[in-house]
């Protein structure tokens, strides 16, 4: 059973399909008609539009199991698919989930302890406290002694909110009180912690694949530091400026930190990368990412494929020096966003639908004529991913298809446009971006985007 | 300019927007609102529907190459792609055409020149006789000298047509007398030969590539077994039931005998592979091919960039032994035709086109829904290709990609089913298949073949 919507549903079907497997597609009312419900081989309708009442409302989505047999389920990535209750609800069903034990995901999303269990496994970290810093003056000689500039990080903030950053020692208590503050009222949790801050970083992570038997490998880097509020637009793999000595090291790393959690399934290692190409831990993604397919580009592995034949018990079919990687891979996010009107939602009804083909691209979407994006989910329309034996050949081939993809509705308005800005940025051309680029976009006027 | 149309033409367009080259698609009034015809930078109608008065029609081409200033003619497959008058005049306008100069088109175009090269370079042909021949008595100990069975060719035959098997000595003089007839009936010309027939053969073909420096390389050798009436239906490579040292062997005895007429440009060697895997010539095609794309999937190289690169004076980028070969892919050819009507063309209006995608599936096309299909072509729709590390996984992937094709219109048919039941048939999934695999289907109703 695929317990998610759009373009992961659809992607999981397919491997499942070319598996052998019988599936099931879960549903809210607004999803139905959708691509997955075409194709699934049952399907249950679990509730209304919103994901609080559809597919992020365990006693929905464990009933549909239920009811249909399921033996195992699948998450995607978002909604339940890092829930530990979840996976522990799973687990008491006798349902097989997809993804890491409900114990390792539970140590892993929780910060202290995945920086803590990352300091063991001897994987850098940047400096910071871990645990909130709950008095001023604590905090202010904290920040002191792991030098400026740093950012102040509310515990209960996410996706780019509640935090700032401080460059000036004299500000630091003024700017603490603040976001404590702030937190107070946004999150009803006032606690904040501090960390050093880079001020040129990119967001770089490894591509990990873990057994029930102890076997782990790595399935590369990737570079998703084309971000808009901490939101990936493009990603790309091998990560450009890292030396393939040093995927290798950081790969190999990653792998012996999961492995020390007892980590099982697929799960990205997420790490900043600093201009003299140190790195440090951010966080493990415990599921598939959105950005998978470069990885699948450039190994010709199947991700989807491996986490279900983990999910049976399987052991890794293959040892890390049999993983060879072939040229690159980019994936831009085509989303139903109005780069006009600072990439506001374009829900609506989808008219017509180009996507691009030909040589060495895919694309995974779940959109056709006549698609309806509700306003209820994120706007990710389609993923354009384009493979080349190198890099420059790769980001000519992507604008091409970005080119041949046209998403048309009377209110809808896509990203594609702007990810061809994007990629004719000299900085990201010549691949020393970082996670800055789209704000330093930001303060020029937007050239041709359109639809 | 893309001397073409369909899909052929818009995979050409498409590499020529990558490597940043202006294009002219020429176009017949039946093809106005084409794919091609939307993407192009420039188009200029040449004619009426039928080839011989728009895509055949040579002074037509030109002018539409004159009147745009274009430097360079790729003339995609089928049309003027093989033909020397076509090269010549190009030349004589000082427009480059992208293929092999005419006069080596010319001396492979003919069989009996074609067949005395690949002996002078030492590449095996089945026994036959080069020439015509005009007496029974001559022909008939020929055809006792070489053994049975034998095939009696009209020279002016082809594509399936004017040719006859005989197994039986005693049949022969009748046989000769009755193909000569029927030659000289259909074709105006009754000259036949002779030659060595293989009950049980694999169609193997190798892809080379060959710069304007003296440089040729193979790209391996495709399997195109599966033929319907001398037409080709599924292409995969590698050759299954070759290993992977006569591959290469065969690959580089293919380079040798190209090189030594001067070959320039992509081409593709076929051959005869016997069930004791000995091969023998049939011919070289002088352009590129429609299953180009499954060699393009194993070896990550573009090869009508590779043509271009290559028409423009370039040595070629890569050696023998930098091409390195990657798992498996396959092609169908997705036609409107209707199998259920002995696969007569389904000409009309395209209402509604779902076209597979996700990882590792390719697929060029022309068509979307409202295309009209016209009468005047040849009924190729779309080509669906998927890759995968193994054979067995391809026909997997394959067989998923072709259950979300759905190409529909009210007279439309598609071989999208039938072609799912080529692809279980026991004897194709165990690569043991010939190229007699359709001929034993056909005495089997066929099960669920739908639009």
């Amino acid at each position: 059973m695929i317990a998610n919507r759009g373009e992961i549903a659809l992607r999981v079907l397919r491997t499942c399909r070319e598996m052998g497997l019988r599936t099931v597609a879960v549903y809210s009312q607004v999803d139905d008609g959708s691509a997955v419900v075409g194709e699934a081989d049952e399907t249950v309708r679990i509730g209304p539009g919103p994901a609080r009442r559809s597919y992020n409302h365990i006693p929905a989505v464990i009933e549909a199991a239920r009811m249909t047999g399921a033996d195992a389920i699948h998450p995607g990535y978002g909604f339940l698919s890092e829930n530990p209750d979840f996976a522990e609800v799973c687990a008491a069903e006798g349902i097989t989930f997809v993804g890491p034990p409900p114990e390792v995901m539970e140590r892993l999303g929780d910060k202290a302890s995945a920086r803590a269990a990352m300091v063991a496994a001897g994987f850098p970290l940047l400096p910071g406290s871990t645990d909130a810093i709950d008095d001023p003056d604590a905090a202010k000689s904290f920040a002191d002694e792991i030098g400026y500039p740093i950012i102040i990080k509310a515990v209960a903030g996410g996706g780019g909110r509640g935090m700032a950053v401080v460059r000036d020692p004299r500000e630091f208590t003024e700017t603490y009180r603040r976001t404590r503050a702030g937190a107070a009222a946004v999150f009803g949790d006032g606690r904040v912690y501090v960390e050093r801050y880079l001020d040129s970083a990119r967001h770089v992570e490894i591509q990990v694949l873990c057994d029930t038997h102890g076997n782990g490998v790595h399935l590369g880097a990737r570079d998703c530091s084309v971000q808009r509020r901490h939101q990936k637009l493009v990603e790309e793999t091998p990560a450009p400026g890292l030396s393939d000595d040093a995927q290798r090291e950081i790969g190999e790393s990653a792998v012996r930190a999961v492995l020390s959690v007892g980590y099982v399934g697929a799960g990205t290692v997420e790490m900043l990368v600093d201009t003299a190409c140190a790195h440090y831990f951010m966080e493990v993604n415990c599921r598939l990412q959105v950005e998978h397919p470069v990885t699948e580009m450039v190994t010709g592995i199947d991700l989807v494929a491996e986490q279900l034949r983990v999910a049976m018990g399987e052991p890794l079919r293959f040892t890390q020096d049999g993983i060879r990687f072939h040229g690159v891979a980019v994936e831009c996010r085509i989303n139903a966003e109005d780069p006009v009107k600072d990439f506001a939602p374009t829900p609506g009804l989808l008219e017509s639908v180009e996507l691009p083909g030909g040589p060495f691209v895919r694309v995974d979407t779940h959109v056709a004529a006549g698609s309806r994006i509700p306003s209820e989910y994120d706007s990710l329309l389609a993923k354009v991913i384009t493979w080349a034996p190198d890099r420059d050949a790769a980001l000519r081939r992507m604008d091409r298809a970005l080119a041949e993809t046209r998403l048309r509705g009377e209110r809808i308005a896509t990203t594609a446009g702007f990810l061809r800005e994007v990629l004719a940025e000299p900085d990201f051309r010549a691949g020393r971006h970082d996670t800055g680029l789209l704000d330093r976009m930001k303060d020029r006027p937007l050239g041709g985007v359109a639809v």
